[in-house]
């Protein structure tokens, strides 16, 4: 049976993101393909290589069998990207954009030029900068590594250049400098969530507030609670000139801190479906997934009202390497069929991401009792 | 990696229902085979297996690979499935409650001892039987193949056994007799569904007003407007002493003929997941699918209430062999970006279901208007 017309998307990597993009990938009709990085991964379903997008002819074999590349992270080295973009292949988003996310220095150094909010910063080579930095902020300071870093790994708390001593002796493999940022004294975390297409159009989801531990996010709220309308519009602002300005296409997160006095500083940016937009499955007309698809297709963008109003996310991290969340099912679902469980297919791992909770309504302290108590059920059995 | 504690779900058949079953497998974690009839089939994504589902052999081996078998249609001989099930194979529905489906003098006899409300009906073997009928009934009838008949095959209007010439001739193979009833004077068609476990939870969703047009389902509206609480209570009762008299596990669908004096009388049964239920993927916080699932794995079952007030589903036939409807996205998705799509990757033929389109609203008359101007877009460009 030929599939005339058939529109076919790659997605380089295996994670639970390309897994939760195949779902309107088979709404829609497409035929979406994952390169993976080994069999048995969360996406597994639609790999149809699995091999290393750190090397060029696999990557390249890969788009030969797509109308366009799109992403599961921001690890494929620009180099591949660049020379495939030279050759033709449309990558969305493109090298030049995905260039600001692989890189937080970059990413600093181009929001500046922008003139968007954001906590001091420096970049910083040595000790002696580490301690000139520490002491014109009060002695504490954020330390990341420019490139590598995600979910709590590649950041630091520091109050002294003695903390960065194993960061400085490896400073080569971070591109020969480190980022320094000033401990935000942050009433709370927000992100402003958004998608671009190549022809410039541009829609946002409503700004949400989500809450860390241990640098890897736990809950988020939908949309944020109390937030003014000038915030609003400002959240808009900053994520419209960002995604302009960097040339960003398909979902853009802009995670943000929301100081005492206001304002919203620019804390990290992802350019890809994020854990701020889980959300968006049940809680927006058109998820994230839906979206990036439908904007590295360069297709008209889908309606990113919300269909209740509110929606409460919890991600179900792995808290053993037994416990995959599917045998507490039962007695999660009896005490509570309102809620939308995710669970990734993944290997159980203490700390790892292995799924996450929903649930909509109109009255948020009742769905945050309900998905925090299915989240005890889910953990504890 | 392996995965602890998958759950296999085999479904037998591979089109579009099969299809949308992969997404709550997706969401929920579950690893979901399809035993598909051919290469490139709606489902093929998640085909594990292509074969013929009237051989033992294949449907046999496919079974040893999951946990709970299921359907997609309702055409596997029941024999295959009762040497299975003494083998203990676990199938939802069971052999004993698809009987009913595969046949519709079954389904009459059995709906008849639980005293449910049909239209007149005899089955008839010869020409004067036909001809006694109609006698009794204005002179007009329904006549039906027991066996093998679907979205409006195997039905007809006669006025004469003349009309049957063809079907009497080849009684044997729908079994020796044929379905004749009366024709019922509707002032709709409306059709409720529900999902039942092994364990014997039972839920349902809203009763919904469905349109046909030749015999194919074109539009659905939930809830079934102006329907009386008498009416829907009726409703749900009537489904539910089907579901446990016939013992069906899964999602069950009842079509029924609304009558002028308010009377619901039962036209077709389906055990699986049905078109008139396509609107609980977005309008409900429980899809058919995902209930579907749960119900055969016998876990307990989702929240039916619906995410808006309305909802409306439009179903995409085939034009012609060259509309995927996929070339009219665009200017379908930025006219109407609150419009859910959704093809079945089938290759296009005139009157095929390729697909539907579903909005959910507040305003019923706008999301109607909505979904239609949409399908004309996709329709002719």
């Amino acid at each position: 049976m030929s599939k005339s017309n058939s529109v076919k998307i790659g997605v380089i990597g295996g994670g639970q993101l390309a897994r939760m993009m195949i779902v309107p990938a088979i709404n829609l009709g497409f035929d979406l393909k994952v390169l993976a990085e080994q069999e048995g991964s969360s996406a597994g379903l639609a790999a149809t290589t699995v091999g290393n997008y750190q090397q060029l002819k696999v990557v390249e074999a890969f788009a030969k069998t797509v109308d366009v590349l799109t992403f599961d992270h921001e690890h494929v080295p620009l180099e591949i990207l660049r020379r495939l973009e030279a050759k033709g292949v449309n990558i969305q988003p493109s090298s030049s954009a995905l260039a600001f996310a692989q890189n937080k220095l970059h990413m600093r150094r181009r929001l500046a030029e922008l003139n968007l909010p954001m906590p001091d910063w420096s970049s910083v080579k040595s000790a002696d900068e580490i301690d000139a930095f520490l002491a014109e902020h009060s002695g504490e300071a954020i330390l990341k590594t420019p490139i590598g870093g995600y979910d709590g790994k590649g950041v630091r708390a520091v109050t002294s250049s003695a903390d960065a001593s194993d960061w400085l002796a490896a400073l080569a493999g971070f591109g020969g400098e480190l980022l320094i940022e000033e401990k935000v004294d942050f009433v709370r975390e927000v992100a402003q969530l958004s998608a671009r297409t190549p022809s410039g159009e541009f829609r946002t989801w409503p700004l949400v507030q989500t809450t860390q531990s241990n640098g890897v996010c736990a809950e988020v709220l939908a949309p944020a609670p109390g937030a003014t309308n000038e915030m609003l519009e400002l959240a808009v602002a900053i994520a419209a000139h960002i995604a302009e300005g960097l040339g960003v296409t398909g979902v853009l997160a802009v995670e943000m801190f929301q100081t005492i006095d206001g304002r919203l500083l620019i804390n990290e940016l992802a350019m890809r479906p994020h854990n701020s937009g889980h959300f968006t499955i049940e809680g927006s007309v058109t998820s994230q997934f839906e979206q990036h698809l439908r904007a590295v297709l360069d297709l008209p963008l889908g309606d990113t009202s919300m269909t209740a109003s509110n929606a409460i996310m919890v991600n179900l991290l792995g808290v053993d390497d037994q416990n995959s969340f599917v045998e507490n099912y039962s007695k999660a679902m009896a005490a509570h069929p309102n809620i939308k469980i995710h669970t990734y297919a993944k290997a159980p791992r203490a700390g790892r991401k292995m799924g996450h909770i929903t649930a909509i309504g109109e009255n948020s302290a009742e769905i945050a009792a309900s998905v925090w108590q299915a989240f005890g059920i889910l953990v504890n059995g």
